[in-house]
């Protein structure tokens, strides 16, 4: 079947590659749209640096034989993470969705001998793939007739709802979003189904602005004109705030703890993939706090789903175009424009 | 009357400071004993740099002509905010204990006009002073017949007490203390008369890890010869674990974040004085948080007095040296050797 892989940072079409075949508790599904995530582009350009940080870094809990294997740059790497799909068939004594039912599922694939995030892996294809295998209970019907490209954005999405639940922001607190790119874009979301007042957000593009307003922003600041902070003090009403740092770019955690304001909790969801410099003191002397946030927990993207499929959250703004395979490497740097592109899907079958 | 300030970045002994004048709402005191705070030792070195980042600095509330006036490095600055004293006088109209009584209070002195913190201020003397001024409703009487030497050490322990309610750890959660300074063991003995368990505290020098086992560290780690976070892997028992950060220099922040376990709360108390290097992803990759603390509150104050007076924080561990008003240049350089010195006290009448 077809698929683009990442191979020496380069994305390659293959029309070469094994055709998936479903295991016990797995399906095999035809990828119907799937997102490119800002993270694709990071891994593509940064994918090295990545995964040498993940090897320095402790603590984290030891899976053993069950848990992901590493992956290997020397070798194709697959990718796509938000998608939708149709069942097509199910693997031997497993119970699942029946052939035909429209899904979306967390990018997670169970076997009988461990799990595999379906991400920057060697041997699993992901979204960017004609077809691709799931795990059968972690299936979600697409409901309501929702259309399948939208179904996609459920994952991007519930990373925008994680960083909101991760913030424990409160009624009567504010928020302040840096970066209304697709995840400050999810988290401006969220943060509008919570119902929180005021909702600022800060971008340099006026596309991606107007963007920020249809998704729920209260008030959207260019950052070229106006520092986002200056404007939290304007539009703020004095209540306390949670500064989504949405943005991932070295200098603006800096910055955040630099100008936010006493007592402030910064709220981080954007990922930064180089080293980066701050000055500790900033955070001292205003006692602020950081969290940072990644990815979301199964409750948290079936919920997404479900505010999408009633109308919570409307995810058409964000899309903005639509690729086949072979469109991937143009798309990539097609998103490099903000007035131009948000979220761009890849629909393999087109 | 005789002061130790700071001229140009060294100590100088006067004898010719004005003896201060009580007014309304003010005490004056001899200093019966102060104790030297490692940001004195900061703020002798790198005082210039504290105020620049000061002001590059925006959110912190605009207290007007109320508030504290900015220190001046041309002129003559005085210190000592670690102090026990006792009542001399009373200004004009004003209720207070009375003279004789043994006191310590927040380093704030309240005026008609406003407030100053005594700290680092260009016109009001602090406890490296023969006698200074105090703000009578602030005035805490040291009770039990406590060691007024011991008193002083009620503001260092405040510190401790305040970092270890921002944590907000829970019975339950672990604590893992970089650094047995003056500020590790603060926080040691906080959490020691707070019941957690096990405290594990790391530090180079052994004589600070001895102190630290007197304060109530369960497991002291030679970070020689260990890793901390090794060490709370052996020692920790599974639970959740704060850490927290009492070291105050570059690449420490990083070191957490590199090595802390997945949703660990790093509470950072060590004042890092100069710009400092992360890696923003390793807090990503495990969600971790980070809390700023600073300073306390006058509750957290007053509960720290009455720990000591009780004998639930015994602070004479910590107590290594006792040097009059000339003898400042040369414990400044001592607390350079931590085998030697944890805290020193100035006498001002010695």
């Amino acid at each position: 079947m077809r698929a683009a892989v990442l191979r020496g940072g380069e994305i390659v079409v293959r029309d070469d590659v094994p055709e998936p075949e479903p295991g016990v508790g797995q399906v095999l599904v035809e990828v119907e749209a799937c997102g490119i995530c800002g993270s694709d582009l990071h891994f593509a350009q940064h994918g090295g640096t990545m995964l040498d940080l993940g090897r320095q870094m402790k603590g984290m809990p030891d899976l053993g034989d069950v848990g992901p294997s590493e992956t290997d740059l020397s070798r194709d790497v697959f990718m796509g993470h938000e998608f939708s799909a149709t069942v097509l068939d199910t693997g031997p004594d497993t119970e699942a969705l029946p052939a035909g039912t429209t899904v979306t599922s967390l990018p997670v694939l169970m076997s009988t001998t461990g799990f595999e995030p379906i991400v920057y892996c060697n041997d699993i294809p992901g979204g960017y793939s004609e077809r691709m295998l799931l795990s059968a209970p972690m299936l979600l019907e697409v409901p309501n007739g929702l259309d399948a490209r939208h179904a996609a954005l459920t994952e991007p999405m519930a990373v925008g709802l994680h960083a909101v639940n991760k913030s424990e922001i409160q009624q009567g607190n504010g928020a302040l979003v840096l970066g209304c790119g697709p995840v400050g874009l999810a988290v401006i979301a969220a943060l509008q189904v919570r119902g929180i007042d005021p909702i600022v957000a800060a971008d340099f593009s006026a596309a991606r602005r107007a963007t920020a307003e249809k998704m729920g922003a209260h008030v959207t600041v260019d950052a070229a004109q106006e520092s986002a902070f200056d404007a939290w003090a304007r539009e703020g009403g004095g209540k306390p705030v949670v500064v989504f740092e949405a943005i991932g770019v070295p200098g603006i955690l800096d910055e955040a703890l630099r100008d936010a304001p006493q007592h402030a909790k910064i709220l981080v969801v954007g990922v930064c993939m180089e080293r980066d410099s701050v000055v500790p003191f900033y955070g001292a002397a205003k006692e602020l706090s950081i969290q940072f946030a990644m990815a979301y927990d199964p409750m948290e993207f079936a919920s997404c789903l479900r505010a999408i499929a009633e109308g919570e959250i409307d995810v058409a703004p964000m899309i903005t175009g639509e690729v086949d395979l072979a469109g991937i490497p143009q798309a990539f740097d097609d998103l490099a424009d903000p007035e131009e592109h948000c979220k761009i899907l890849v629909v393999p079958g087109s």
